[in-house]
């Protein structure tokens, strides 16, 4: 595999140091899965993205593909799984990819890697993004799904309200409520 | 105010257009917002952000810091409020800066998007961005605050196990979970 969707395996990884601040592992995977899965996307004129983690792999999207954290278009459900769905925004048929614990058995410095079978100082850093560039799409998954009709969007514009805590706006489907989520018991600050 | 962090007004624009999609309104007071929360920040080696909402602010946050979703320095803790904090990762001390529902009286364009007073096909595009680029830091709140201390990362290390149900990695603090999330009940597929 010579490019990581648009863009060449040396471009990619330059993108990532320069957004993520360091060529993550977990990136360079995340390239893979998301390239497999924007070539078998089902056939729609919009799609969403499901993130199953918040390690790494939003950055991976958000570097490939339209779908950023603040426009909506990615949403992150922290299952802890390393997986992404591309699914149709509209009726939610979509791929899934994920990383094979089966096929990782080809692969030890991965599998130490992922599995943190190794402390981080025992890893050979260099043998293991040779064996992600050698095993490129060989460790994933891809298989098709309908996400849950829960999780679709379903753009909903939500009421602003001023919060009589902090005299701050915030959206709300229920107008009885008069504290934001933070002055009603979120606690963020000291 | 002619820079938004290192970059000209018009060099932060195209990157919103590129990486957002569109020249979101809240992605130019979130410029203006990051910026000024940067100039004011405490002196350390190292800051994490808070989000307060999910939505545009995430990414003028990840445009123009170090700090990104997969990267973990920035958390979204969607509380609804139009706010940021960026504080020293260690000692949780800080600078939160937000939108003054009270300075808005003085822009009303940005008034009526804001608290979407306005449907958006009524809205004046146009006078809205003007208003935004005249406003600037004048509608913007700016407070020291200390981020509470269970939001502070403390970076323990999670084993990782692998789910008797889907048969993939998962990290978990319990070992006596042989259920992922996913499997556990959180739905995400039909």
């Amino acid at each position: 595999m010579k490019t990581i969707c648009e863009y060449t395996i040396d471009e990619y990884k330059e993108r990532i140091e320069k957004f993520h601040g360091h060529l993550a592992p977990g990136l360079l995977i995340g390239g893979f899965m998301v390239d497999l899965a924007v070539k078998n996307k089902p056939d729609c004129e919009f799609y969403d993205v499901i993130c199953e983690t918040a390690k790494c792999l939003p950055d991976a999207i958000q570097l490939l593909t339209p779908c950023t954290y603040g426009n909506g278009w990615m949403k992150v459900i922290n299952v802890g799984r390393f997986a992404i769905t591309l699914f149709d925004k509209y009726n939610g048929r979509g791929i899934r990819v994920s990383i094979s614990t089966e096929k990782l058995n080809n692969y030890k410095e991965i599998r130490n890697w992922f599995l943190k079978l190794k402390k981080k100082d025992e890893q050979d850093k260099d043998l293991l993004i040779r064996e992600i560039m050698e095993a490129g799409t060989n460790i994933l998954d891809a298989k098709e799904v309908t996400v849950a009709a829960e999780l679709l969007d379903k753009a909903k514009s939500k009421k602003i309200y001023i919060c009589s805590g902090c005299g701050e706006a915030f959206p709300s489907e229920d107008d009885r409520s008069a504290l934001c989520p933070a002055c009603n018991g979120e606690k963020l600050y000291k």
